[in-house]
């Protein structure tokens, strides 16, 4: 009793205490602190971006059976972390370092080092890498080159994600952060400078006039083909090793697919800064125009995926709908800003059956094991998607895209990036463009899936030698450690 | 081991030729990449509102028994593609193709096609359905009416969703999409032409002297309301014909209602969308203040609801707080722009009062089947909101609004949308201001319950027909394709 | 068959009806619906915040047992309801009632009483409590004022929440609610007051000449320090009383992890909004930088945090992951506004490897009943976040930070905070500033551990008097509402 009776008088005199001074009231102090200026939009956007890896989590999280879920869900945190981190060290350099030579963007004045094989007098534009701008962390960019760097660290970060997620539990924790590392220092930046950075893609109109270049505006190719077929690559490369595990003679069961529902829902809106929220936008494509394809892509592939699914098996197949309609904001990502609403419907529908499909074609017919469909769903829909702008871009948006055409295009004013199906009074721009976007596909795979596997085997190989080595002299083998 | 070398001599060969080339920096090649500028605040609010219907589907799929969750949650998915598609064929331009008669948005001009069942002499805005503007997709429209759709895109998309959750697995897929489409092509655009397209219940001030007309600043009538009651008209139509089959004679338990707490958090952030990013919205109210009723309202609704729960059950009922808060949200959404804050508390209050006291009265005395409370959590709420607004409008905001008063009302300069309790300086505008709302919800009652319910109990008596027809010929009924 | 015909008839006539008018189009009338603007990104961004606390709801239900989950679930949502209306009824007050003082925000001019126990001849600023602003729900406030209280109470929200989840179902109803009020009127906005209100802490600079005065530019210290170890002071409090019941003799198995992802990054977005948003924020910081600085932290804490489980247990412990995230976000809160990219990251993961040896020590060694981990992922890092900024604040930013320098500091032109490792060019600020942040540490441990304790053994002494005597009379104990 005498110790509550002490605890009263402490607090007691404490409140005494606080209501005894002196209230101070001046107008004396000099302000200091001003209300501030200086988020932008495009930052905002940005970050929304990180939604799109998180809701690749979840998707592949509510696909996974259950005892692999939490492995998984840690494998899309490390993505992130590991896609950002590499590529603030390098893979800014890689893709950005001639970013000067082709962008008027503020800061982006001293990044002009792009690294070609050929000489010169082959003409400008043979770029393969940035080799300026590494260690970003270090130095002290302009707002505009940071604002260039959150963004574009989501997308790096997204492109690490899928390949892990798709692998998650099927490589060792060393072979699978190796793969990663692989792919989020070389192959991305690689193709990421083909393609926005300057590179030799992004050139193909100026120097072998193929329409405006090779044109991927969200990443249909640069993110998604890429990631998928580099997936493919590893799949193929360290497949039979699996196979004679006997870990995946049959297809995992599905733990939940309610998270995957969930993952839909912030990628959409992941998306929506994705599509907007570009800092190389030029003013010459329309925020609204992007946002609505967006939304309209996703809705055609929601309604077609569910409907094929309804009358394939009776009843509608959630992990597949949600899937359908990532498959539609993937293919409709390199087109969005070009394309009439219409088109973008049709594209995302179009994605939306082609997924069941090629699902189906790579899981029953060739024995893939792609637990995340993530070939399907992020390579192949990332095809059709690159494809689908050499055929519906309409000629409206996108004036001087890659350097081509300020002024007028095919000698008419203002014409934009052009496919076959343009708006009227507007010139098609085919089969020009469609090939632009073959080569460039081409180009892509040839890094993604045949460097890639040649670098898996090689590494395989290696880690053979190695382990036959060590097995010889300690006959230790160490341990799983997924 | 003659492969590995192969392979490790092409990883090397093409890692030197990567490396041997010249770098190539120049400054002679012409910036043709600009940043951009032209996302606007309102299109990335407008992406926000798509949380709302994601939110409703996992409150949906947080209260569905296990069997039944993945099929409400491919409804939500269908619904808000369904919503958006249909919106943009045909509901936008039923809603809106009057628009250009009162209103000076960019590209509105061309929109002026209303039609009316009497003569002009009666005086204008008595306009029924707006005909004009339909197709959006194939026209080049201006940025603000593409961001004006976008919004209102998602605004159907939220409609159409509700009574879509509500009937998954009660109806057939078929009598399902049919219903929705029926909602979709016809009422709701219908409502929202009276209430936002320069429809009669919104010139009620100026043809009738009540009030500033019909108002509802961001759906609790036109979007909720409808579709609850909407909701019950089909539930009374079909209901008993579900009776029969002895599924409904227990209410299912409830699954998952984590699930339901997370829809709660995207719902919020979506609202905050839905509230300040109305393209629509007038210089005379403040995005600031809506933001902030809006959320005093949910805190309103979670504490009263909590409380409630608290006391008549012993413990939290984490599904009943969840929707509580979302009946809150409902309430104070047609009055968030005209209230004072503690105004907006007190609304969200008593929709998280009353919601408990509904379902109970609906479920256990009127024994209605209504699984997701789409009734009680969007009807009745709904209807509260609208009244509220004629009672808690403080006369501060809203100057102008549907044409009336837009210097003066009541012989007050400024003074905008007021109720009963309006800030000391303005007249109250009671009752005409009540009468309105309540000539309002009659309006919209007897479309979404009286002309549904018609339609429905048609359908389903033609149904039957049909029916009977095929099973006298046939003697095959088809079967449950949910 | 005869009602069937009737409703054919009623719908056929409506719909005849409806199509036998005159199309009206005019242009006669006056447009009144004008083009809004006024939403702005700063008001948009504070929306985000309440991701926060809901993320944090979603990483403690994750972490809990299940049948705990929706008790916590539920007490997330009370929190952020009580946080946000006691805010705005006495918090916002408390804290930044002498707001006129230091900064000319439009509409704080008429906020100028700030209590003070010391005379004014010992030197302006050593404030304690603000006593003006009450009420802010009756007044008239600024679109600015309002834009400030909606970020401040999504902070009070998020302080509120964190020991409301971490002692929720451990205490009775009445007490836990009793100790969220304690310290959100009390505790929370007199730490706010004394850090970002003008009070004693913000002005150790002026008065002492330690550095900048306190610095914590998102809560590291204000929001999580003070939530963590009141949460300590509870435990230490209540817990003999717990002990007693033998309710929590073993740590409670983890229930759904998954969830905790979901929370992950939620919390990240709403991380963004946090930093980037704050209405306070002076033209010397760059937004984008904040934003980059957390992501560098959240990558670091991920990194980390997943290594070291790795290491240590052979496999990722999801909830531990996403544990050193929030610890990485709640550590670099303080600086990220001050520090370079490489210093948040190294910043992050410190954090991220502070937080399960922390855990080890609170769990293993002290015995500490702690399911959410609040003292560590929240008191510890906060403290580490505080540290932190003594030491790697740069110079280059927040020139004239709680009014020191603003033209030049250390007689070098444009220095901001600064700590130990500066950027080339300025002047270390050792040990001041790290002195300033231990005296800060000081003062809001006597607040957040002492007093509350106090506090606390107060009315638990007080509480078993009262149930004494109730016993002594009625032999009545009250049930467990919980």
């Amino acid at each position: 009793m005498r110790r509550r009776i002490l605890y009263g008088s402490i607090v007691m005199g404490i409140i005494v205490l606080l209501f005894c001074g002196d209230v101070w009231a001046s107008d004396a102090v000099v302000p200091t602190v001003t209300p501030r200026d200086g988020l932008d939009l495009s930052s905002l956007a940005a970050c929304l971006v990180f939604l799109i890896p998180a809701g690749l989590t979840m998707i592949a999280v509510g696909a996974s059976e259950e005892g692999r879920a939490t492995t998984v869900a840690a494998m899309g945190l490390v993505g992130i972390a590991l896609g950002v981190i590499v590529y603030a060290l390098v893979g800014f350099g890689f893709q950005f370092g001639g970013l000067g030579l082709i962008s008027n963007l503020q800061g982006a004045e001293e990044l002009v080092s792009e690294w070609s094989p050929v000489d010169r007098i082959w003409g400008p534009g043979w770029g393969i890498i940035g080799l300026d701008g590494f260690l970003l962390l270090s130095d002290a960019p302009s707002m505009e080159l940071l604002s260039l760097f959150l963004y574009q660290g989501a997308l790096a970060a997204t492109a690490v994600c899928i390949p892990l997620l798709a692998l998650a539990r099927r490589l060792k924790i060393f072979a699978l952060l190796g793969m990663a590392l692989f792919f989020a220092v070389l192959i991305y930046p690689i193709c990421g400078n083909w393609v926005w950075g300057g590179g030799w893609l992004s050139q193909l109109g100026a120097n072998l006039g193929l329409g405006h270049g090779f044109v991927d505006f969200a990443g249909s190719g640069t993110i998604h083909a890429v990631s998928g077929f580099l997936t493919l690559a590893a799949i193929l490369a360290f497949g039979a090793r699996l196979g004679r595990t006997e870990e995946v003679t049959k297809p995992p069961t599905v733990h939940f697919p309610l998270l995957a529902l969930l993952g839909t829902f912030l990628l959409l809106l992941g998306w929506f800064g994705l599509a907007a929220g570009n800092p190389l936008l030029t003013n010459n494509v329309s925020s609204v125009q992007i946002l609505l394809n967006v939304l309209l892509a996703a809705c055609g592939g929601i309604l077609v995926s569910t409907l094929y699914i309804w009358f394939a098996t009776g009843g509608p197949d959630l992990l597949m709908v949600t899937r359908g309609t990532v498959a539609a904001l993937v293919a409709v990502s390199a087109s969005c800003a070009f394309v009439a609403p219409w088109a973008a419907l049709v594209i995302g529908g179009v994605a939306g059956l082609l997924l069941p499909l090629t699902i189906y074609l790579l899981e029953v017919r060739l024995r893939l094991d792609d637990p995340t469909a993530a070939v399907a769903m992020h390579g192949i829909s990332g095809l059709w998607g690159l494809l689908a702008l050499g055929i519906f871009a309409d000629g409206g948006s996108g004036r001087g895209w890659n350097g081509m055409g300020a002024r007028e295009y095919l000698d008419i004013a203002r014409q934009g990036v052009s496919g076959l199906l343009v708006r009227s009074g507007f010139q098609p721009d085919w089969p020009q463009q469609f090939y632009a976007q073959i080569v460039g596909i081409v180009g892509l795979l040839i890094l993604a899936l045949g460097l890639s596997w040649l670098a898996f085997r090689g590494l395989d190989a290696l880690r053979s030698v190695v382990a036959g080595f060590k097995a010889a002299t300690t006959q230790v083998a160490d341990g799983d450690h997924s």
